[in-house]
């Protein structure tokens, strides 16, 4: 058979994509993924014994019991995923597009409505990074979107969305909007979970991977058992794996330990703001996630310099002009990039 | 607000959709799932000291190494999957539908499919469960497909396909075809992978989970790298996580423990089947997988009965009329199995 143009086999919307770029940079200090920078090795002795043959638990039952029990939520209101991206790929299969969402913010959002083949609009954040009302509900009369994702505390601004014009999204539109609550451990607001009671359209998104288990790749999202029951149809029997099931049970009931390690981020989150704010020509940005979004005059020359000094962070500059964003880490990995930022000072 | 219909939000494909049923039967005897009796808790060892907090590398390319070089291709040739399961969701999400396969068959084509509100088109076997090439040929021609699945060593039938159909389809029909590999550890006809190069539309699906590593989800396709890349865009960055990724390294390096499992599974099918052969009202068919179907006059009363002795098998009578199917367990397993299934003898 002669070679043929795969192109012409492809949907035309994946045609149009990119991969996803995650090229591995080498680096002393990992600053850029928004990790924590504490793991749970003694919680991966559950492993141990595993029958590495078997299926793992279709339901994850035991994890979600455990996650229904500390959110204070029935496990009927509790869908487990391979990460919080996955959830996202079934929620867009379940309710399609248009699917919209702030911008600039978590990138997934955009990149699975195209994987999916759905309509995506991005509304641009007002001035002070938080929802656009006008826009966005303008937005939502025009293009009748089925899903809306607004991730609050939002990644890569690092601020919570005001919680009134979340609630008023919520209230006016038909559709399902999700609030994508990956950063909610590390904020000083309230989440959305008391109000799921009140909204059937609301479903709450979120994850483990940000508070020392990324490696797991363990999502959530929680909603009406109604929204759960419709999600779970389009969801892979096996989407998390038995080891993941139990490392993560093992360090949730780790309690003080995920609390302890969350509470010393928040700590250096405020020490890492208050010393980023004397740095000549560094304008840093309050927030309520485990990174910091901050700008400066030479976002290219600064994201070199720091990685010649064995320092990765993100380089945001094309989603928001003129910024980079460090993502809070040991006490002495924050030292060495303040000291590393200052040398940048003219 | 009012509380809202949940199912008017829902695309209709999915509302449509029943969730998979993954109910958990207890039993002492576990013969329904097509798992290995082998597993490998040595390789699980493999975690220790997993940074648990950092997000897997999004590349699998130590894994796609190891297995590039057992296949004898190019790692580029390679895409890592959250079990075959997740691969089949990119290659629809990828391609596009109908989705043409024979019946019966694996059942996620066809629940994928419909999942991403693609068209689905299965074509009966022939008598002899193999493919029907007429009724095949027509649908092709008919329904202008854009992926084939075809499952050889075929579940729940067990037997392989005719190359020379599977061939003839490949070569004929424009588009992507996916030999699905999963039973091909178990099989004496040789695999397709030697034909890659000859033809660009073929992908290859293979597994870790028939062989002893079901727990961790992983799954790979072998294709041209064209295709490979395209199906990339659609992945979730992350597919893989660390902890299966460092067990399935571990494991592919212990050949010749993985070989011994694989020999003994075949060892007791053959003797499964001999001592099904003679066992009255029993019909097994001959078999290139783990597991054999057989046919018995009263299936459901079967199923019970072993049931009731505490051996789960799987009941596919409704799909293949009459028939059971029993995977293949270790030596005093199916020495269980065919005691009780004596006794139904009449």
């Amino acid at each position: 058979m002669l070679a043929m143009n795969v192109k012409r086999l492809v949907k035309k919307e994946v045609s149009r994509l990119r991969a996803y770029n995650a090229k591995e940079i080498p680096c002393r200090i990992k600053l850029d993924a928004n990790e924590s920078p504490y793991g749970f090795i003694g919680a991966l002795k559950a492993v141990g014994g595993l029958d590495t043959n078997r299926y793992p638990d279709p339901e994850a039952k035991k994890l979600r019991i455990l996650l229904a029990r500390s959110i204070g939520v029935n496990k009927d209101a509790i869908l487990q995923g391979n990460g919080s991206d996955e959830l996202i790929y079934y929620l867009i299969a379940t309710f399609g597009g248009p699917v919209l969402y702030p911008v600039p913010t978590f990138s997934m959002y955009g990149i699975i409505a195209q994987a999916l083949g759905e309509k995506y609009i991005g509304i641009p954040l007002n001035r002070e990074f938080d929802l656009d009302m006008e826009k966005t509900m303008a937005a939502i009369k025009r293009e009748r979107p089925k899903l809306i994702f607004l991730s609050s505390p939002n990644n890569p601004t690092g601020n919570c969305f005001s919680s009134g014009k979340i609630l008023k999204i919520i209230g006016q539109s038909k559709c399902i909007v999700v609030v994508d609550e990956a950063y909610q451990p590390f904020a000083s607001k309230k989440g959305f979970l008391p109000l799921l009671k009140d909204y059937q359209n609301l479903v709450i998104m979120r994850t483990l991977s940000k508070i020392g288990l990324a490696a797991l790749r363990t999502g959530f999202l929680i909603a009406d058992p109604a929204i759960v029951g419709e999600v779970n149809k389009v969801r892979l029997p096996f989407n998390v794996n038995s080891l993941s099931q139990a490392v993560a049970i093992a360090a949730l009931k780790e309690k003080k330990l995920l609390n302890s390690c969350i509470r010393a981020i928040i700590a250096e989150r405020k020490r890492l703001l208050r010393e980023m704010e004397r740095i000549k020509g560094v304008r840093p940005f309050p927030s309520e996630a485990n990174f910091i979004l901050f700008s400066v005059k030479d976002p290219e020359g600064v994201y070199a310099f720091l990685l010649k000094k064995g320092i990765l962070v993100r380089n945001i500059s094309g989603a928001v002009r003129g910024c980079l964003r460090v993502t809070v880490g040991r006490p002495e990995e924050n030292s060495a990039f303040i000291k590393a930022l200052r040398e940048t000072e003219q």
